[in-house]
């Protein structure tokens, strides 16, 4: 495969967008990307969607939001890993970029949650888990990390102010996000208070329902080096799947697809885990922060808790988590996320970070992690100034 | 891109099968494929689905159906173009091993359409037209259809012979075939007096709805040498997309997704429509089969039905269509048809085809062209003996 680059990035507001349509927000990402790429077309689309089926009554994504962006008749394509969907579309634009097939494409991601009931969310949500064997059995998501955080509890000693540490830092980088849809600092006290949804787990432990479109642009180098603005190269891509029952699982402390998919990247970009420098991943709750951690290799199983109460994850610690705010602030349009950490990968590396949330030092070699329901999917992108 | 090849094929039982649950289906085409490939591994999985969240409440399809082959851990995704989303989990396969990142991938498709209530189905397909525009204001598929075949017979003089040709014929090439889930043949008059859906399309003119998976081993050329089987080239792959709603189109009496799609398939593969030898298309419904012959380019508008008529596309014709009964016959399991099109052209190309639906001659060079709604997009690929 040749060198594959990232020319451009756009966001759609995020968070309860109740003026903008599932098709709106994408198209606004869309042409923010393009705008910022300078680009005048793309050859193919790839478009991250978990269920728009379920959210808004409307498949055939790929093929809606060509038509929508203007652009009737491009290859376009929807693809689907529940949470980690906009990976697979980042993913998927990287293979087709690199096979030499097409020089410019967009990868995307796009969901809108907020048009259906709290009820009708949570149960598209779930179908993100075992369909015949956990949510007949009345599991949802809150629940799943909830076993998940007190098994990583028992056997770790993971504390309640190591999830709590988790929040305050993602809303204090979060605050700093102009596209974030909870742009507040949080006090412990306050996370630590807030109402329980599945114990441990409380409502300031979990990412939110959010409206909201990413989008990049993926090109070859030579496109890249011609249209003279800063890029990034895409290093290594690494997809892999795991067990998707929790009961069936060896270790459920432990993220074995998170594992697999940052082995994968970091072999095909001839890099080791302490290469990186920062690192965007999916804290879809707090305690899954912890276990990506883990689970990447950048700590020892239950050691990332105390390095982040040390400090360590903040955006001036030795290793900086989701500087974007991750999902926890940002927000967590389910089929976007993917690429959304893209989008801050992108500015960090190219300088172009908001607010003073810029990591300082010019850090040049960063990864995302983007993980589809209790981590039966994960996508690892390994990402390098160019 | 380097040279890519099919090694294996293989179908689950088709229709309606009650019991086999959306996963089974998946494996029994799964390993169907495999044995017939002679791998002992792949190194990665696509899976076509058009909403496995509306019709079974699952999503997260490709991890899922990772874990339940006894592959948990490969890279797996999930992608959707509504029906035509078998096409595009074969089109990514294609793409990830010409890119050499990848050398033996599955290319799949499935659907369990038949757990919900033919409302609940027929909602379901919906989502494959423009939510806002055409389906909240009452448009379903067979409505949708009969819009384009009036204006066909409008523009054209098709006739109703010319839709109970294609019906006659396509269930004629079914009754050879062990897998199709109407395997009988059809008398014209039968035809013409079944109950009507949209006017002029009766139920004998509309595909069924069907439970089926099917599934190719997609890999390069090195490895389909030293497997010592038969095995097909994929010379060329073409998606494109079209405008949504029939209503904003031009012209509803061609399907332009099919034009450029062929035309990018048969660019790519160096090839001329005149080469062709045969093809599987996507007869969703009778006028489908017509329309689509004439926008691949193999005949001149308002020409096919009456080429149809004069036998031109029967199994023994010039130019055989859908040896396999196609959608009319075979069955249309949304999210396994395009990969089901593949799975003819490899028997048909090894001589494989069961019952006595081989085309004589021993053709080499075939087409297939699957589509998606009312024809938003169209994917079709060129493959020719190896």
């Amino acid at each position: 495969m040749r060198p594959v680059c990232v020319v451009g990035a756009g966001m759609s507001q995020w968070g309860e967008v109740w003026r903008k349509s599932f098709r709106e927000l994408f198209v606004d990402a869309a042409r923010a990307a393009i705008a910022d790429a300078g680009v005048d077309h793309i050859d193919s689309l790839y478009v991250g969607c978990m269920t728009g089926g379920l959210f808004v009554g409307q498949e055939h994504i790929g093929a809606l939001m060509a038509d929508y962006l203007g652009m009737p008749g491009i290859p376009a394509a929807h693809v689907e890993s529940a949470c980690a969907s906009g990976g697979i579309a980042f993913r998927q634009a990287f293979i087709e970029v690199g096979s030499g097939l097409s020089e410019i494409v967009m990868a995307s991601g796009v969901e809108k949650m907020t048009d259906c009931s709290g009820d009708e969310a949570t149960a598209a949500l779930a179908t993100a888990a075992d369909a015949e064997y956990e949510v007949f059995n009345g599991a949802t998501f809150p629940g799943l990390y909830a076993l998940m955080a007190h098994a990583h509890m028992h056997k770790y000693g993971t504390t309640r102010a190591m999830l709590t540490a988790v929040a305050v830092k993602n809303h204090h980088n979060g605050s700093m996000n102009p596209f974030a849809q909870y742009p507040f600092k949080l006090k412990p006290e306050t996370v630590e208070t807030s109402v329980m949804v599945a114990d441990p787990l409380r409502i300031l432990d979990c990412s939110p329902i959010t409206d909201g479109a990413a989008a990049v642009i993926v090109c070859s180098e030579e496109v890249a080096k011609k249209l003279r603005r800063p890029y990034i190269k895409v290093l290594g891509s690494g997809l892999a799947t795991d067990i998707m029952q929790l009961a069936q699982r060896e270790d459920i402390t432990t993220i074995k697809s998170a594992t697999l998919a940052s082995q994968r990247a970091l072999k095909m970009a001839g890099k080791q885990i302490s290469d990186i420098q920062f690192a965007e991943v999916h804290d879809c709750f707090t305690i899954a922060e912890i276990m990506v951690a883990e689970s990447i290799g950048k700590y020892k199983p239950g050691q990332a808790g105390a390095a982040f109460l040390a400090g360590e994850s903040a955006l001036d610690g030795k290793f900086p988590i989701n500087p974007s705010g991750g999902l926890k602030s940002k927000g967590h349009p389910v089929g976007a996320t993917g690429v959304a950490q893209v989008v801050e990968v992108f500015k960090q590396l190219t300088g172009k970070a908001e607010n003073g949330r810029q990591i300082k030092g010019a850090p040049k070699l960063a990864m995302t992690q983007n993980m589809g329901g209790t981590g039966a999917s994960s996508v690892v992108h390994i990402m390098e100034v160019a």
